[in-house]
């Protein structure tokens, strides 16, 4: 399916050039001594903390990162292949809060194990992650190790690594030894997808840096994801931001590629607006919709897999017709850009301090929806179907013809929660609104839920390392 | 902006190449003698009632009209431009149903006129169409009268006019020429819109056809609009029903050139496709939406402005998540295909049977939504906002700069329903959903109506023309 792109060659070669002149004559900080030995090595101006650019600099860093590349999972079968044409999912990363029908609190460990349950579940999306919710109910210091050994034991998917310090980095790296048999193997073929905010604007801080300089070394996928809301880290206009999301992504990227050339690296993308009058942010709009499909007009010219930001974002509390549709737009815009990985894919809501069970469910039937929608339109001579014409001819119904009950079981894609029962039927039912039936498919679909089968010496090598590493960070954590 | 193509020029061919066979190998139903004696005289194949066409014929006649035309209102800042690369909106057609809130009943004419002036008042919308909401106490031969009469009244817009008789056609353009200064004027200057459906597959009943044949007589634009749900009244692939589109529409533009060539004319879409468990109508999913993005090219190929059915459809009963998607995925199709004229663009719920009030201003949002997104991506120097970089440095945020003191009223986007509140605020605020909000947002701007000024003696001879018309159908009707 072609792309849609809204730039033209000659606003493309401005943003370029724009970028190239931002990271020249701004700069971007980095808080890591490292970083700056790395790139003072590399002949670039350091001033303090602050590091500017030669111009083509970042572009030739970006140069020693595959095109695409390949991710292990557990299960073969769910390994995964980063950028051409392909798309990743992923579902929301981070809200401190769950939403659960009309109850909205913290969200706890075992609704993150329902959550990553239902990721495994949903055959529309591809990794969990690293953080579906945060489990308020586990200590702040040890959560890296129990959402880890719970992502490896529920789901046999790619997941996450920390990014937030050398040591949880090494912690997460252990494990995914432990899982796969040790670092060669692990660096030879990569397994942990990691991804690394920018402080924006044009900061990297000493946590996030610690965690990219450890996943690069180890050779794991480093996503760089500048997190840009325009009017507040980011200029007011989507060509600033997308010069400046250039700069940021290339500075990670280019980082990475210092630290370890040739390691999977992915642009990412976070861009979106602020409402100006509440300095509230906003998700879902035409700014935000029109930057997607810009970045990977940017990301293609760079050659990079990227991710898009969104994803199915929504400002709203509630999962009702605003979320339907910024959710929509948000995630259109990524199927349009060509985005490589998806995150936030499933269950935000409330500009991504909420994940939501229902909206779990809701999104995704967006991503299986889009995904038809975006396999194209199939035309040859039998799908002009001129025999079910002559047999049905001026006036008839094509209910009961020959080519309608060979193909009527998968000729239209079918929604899991959308209904198209009509008004007495839909009230006899209870008149149940999307997010209402949404509650019914998730609990039917966890209800269904079998574990997938790990090797047990793993899995008790893992708790061993969990229970000792905790304990070593001062904390007792029951994961048995 | 570019448009979003998903068939190739290989995949055009073949569906051109079909339409073309289906036209002269099974051939197209017309119920009404002078159509037939039309086709007769130009050449084609007539057997009974069915008519079948040489190749070529069809596109030989399309080219007779015009690429772009306008349409005059009343107000001439209201005047339409349809083709090229613009659109125009007109909110739900048809339906016999309002949803007010959770009230779902049906429709009187106090509903529709609180409707026309919503539609007057949107912003958002061009034109009313024929019939928003049918008015279900107003008896059913007088209600063509009784609501172009309230469209003159309460809109200032270019209206539609009845296509389901040649009575009802005759006085609906009587009622234009009294509002426009006679019939040599409206032949002219057009200035009614006429849909006429097909009664597809392939036949054409002699209701519809009495329509077209008047309304062409007196040059007024006539869209041509087959309505296809794939599985029902199309074979379930959507190669095969834009084959099946292109004939029907291109049939009945192809009449009203022979009736008076270079009549204003536009190809009309509704596709969409059938639940296939229950036999329902589905809305908003993959298969129309691509459907609207491969009519919109054959409708280029052809040279003729177009109709996408939708609009913003959806079969939900609720305006709920699913409705917000549904009806998102078709206006956005509608947008990425370049439709022209975009009928059913606010209100529809429930596969079209009920036009809800707080769906009509949600809806609308989404047209301003995408109407701004698809202006594109201001890139030059100015916009990309090196001196913001500057002031800001890394670190820092943007609220204050200079940059965005000059930009932050109109820099993005902002709706009227949707909400960026935080959960307190949400919450203190009554936690009102999207269509809660909707609520509110249809009674404030409804209480800010005023009527566009309207000449007294117009005024005077169209409420003359009413009764007399109405005396003469046996009714009568209050319209003072």
């Amino acid at each position: 399916m072609p792309r849609f792109e809204p730039l033209s060659a000659e606003a493309l070669d401005t943003i370029e050039r724009g970028a190239d002149r931002l990271a020249a004559e701004v700069g971007v900080q980095f808080d890591h001594p490292r970083a700056l030995e790395l790139f003072r090595a590399a002949g670039q101006t350091v001033d303090g903390s602050l590091v500017r650019f030669d111009h083509g600099f970042l572009r030739a860093q970006a140069a020693f990162a595959p095109e695409t590349f390949h991710l292990r999972a557990r299960n073969p079968e769910h390994n995964l292949l980063i950028g051409g044409d392909h798309m990743v999912f992923c579902p929301a990363q981070g809200p401190p809060f769950v939403r659960i029908g009309d109850e909205r609190r913290d969200g706890t460990m075992a609704d993150a194990e329902a959550l990553l349950k239902l990721t495994q579940l949903s055959g529309s999306l591809d990794t969990p992650g690293r953080n579906v919710l945060e489990p308020n109910d586990v200590p702040l210091d040890v959560r890296h190790l129990v959402r880890a050994l719970a992502a490896i034991r529920l789901t046999d998917l790619v997941w996450s690594g920390e990014p937030s310090s050398t040591g949880a980095a090494d912690d997460c790296l252990r494990m995914a030894e432990i899982v796969f048999g040790g670092r060669e193997k692990i660096e030879r073929e990569p397994v942990l997808f990691v991804n690394c905010n920018v402080n924006s604007p044009l900061r990297f801080d000493v946590r996030q840096l610690e965690g990219l300089l450890s996943y690069a070394a180890a050779g794991q996928a480093v996503i760089v994801t500048p997190f840009l809301l325009m009017g507040a880290m980011a200029p007011v206009s989507v060509a600033a931001a997308l010069v400046q999301q250039t700069v940021e992504a290339l500075a990670g990227v280019a980082l990475v590629q210092l630290v370890r050339p040739g390691t999977r690296s992915v642009l990412g993308s976070f861009l979106s607006s602020t409402d100006m009058q509440s300095g509230s942010p906003a998700f879902g709009g035409p700014e935000s919709a029109l930057g997607l499909c810009a970045s990977g007009q940017i990301a293609r010219r760079i050659g990079l897999p990227w991710r898009s930001g969104g994803g199915t974002l929504t400002a709203s509390p509630a999962v009702d017709y605003q979320a339907g549709y910024e959710a929509l737009n948000t995630l259109q815009a990524a199927f349009l850009a060509g985005a490589n990985v998806c995150w936030q894919s499933a269950g935000w809501l409330e500009g991504g301090l909420v994940t939501s069970f229902e909206k779990f469910v809701a999104d995704c039937e967006l991503i299986d929806l889009l995904c038809r929608q975006f396999r194209g339109i199939e035309v040859d001579e039998e799908s002009l179907a001129l025999d079910a014409h002559v047999e049905v001819g001026p006036g008839g119904h094509f209910f009961g013809a020959a080519h309608t009950l060979e193909r009527f079981r998968d000729c239209f894609w079918r929604p899991t929660v959308a209904t198209t029962e009509n008004f007495d039927r839909w009230t006899r039912g209870g008149s149940l609104d999307h997010a209402a039936r949404a509650t019914r498919r998730w609990q039917e679909l966890l209800a269904t839920y079998e574990a997938p089968p790990l090797d047990a010496a793993v899995e008790e090598e893992l708790v061993e390392f969990v229970e000792r590493r905790a304990a070593e960070l001062g904390d007792v954590v029951s994961v048995r």
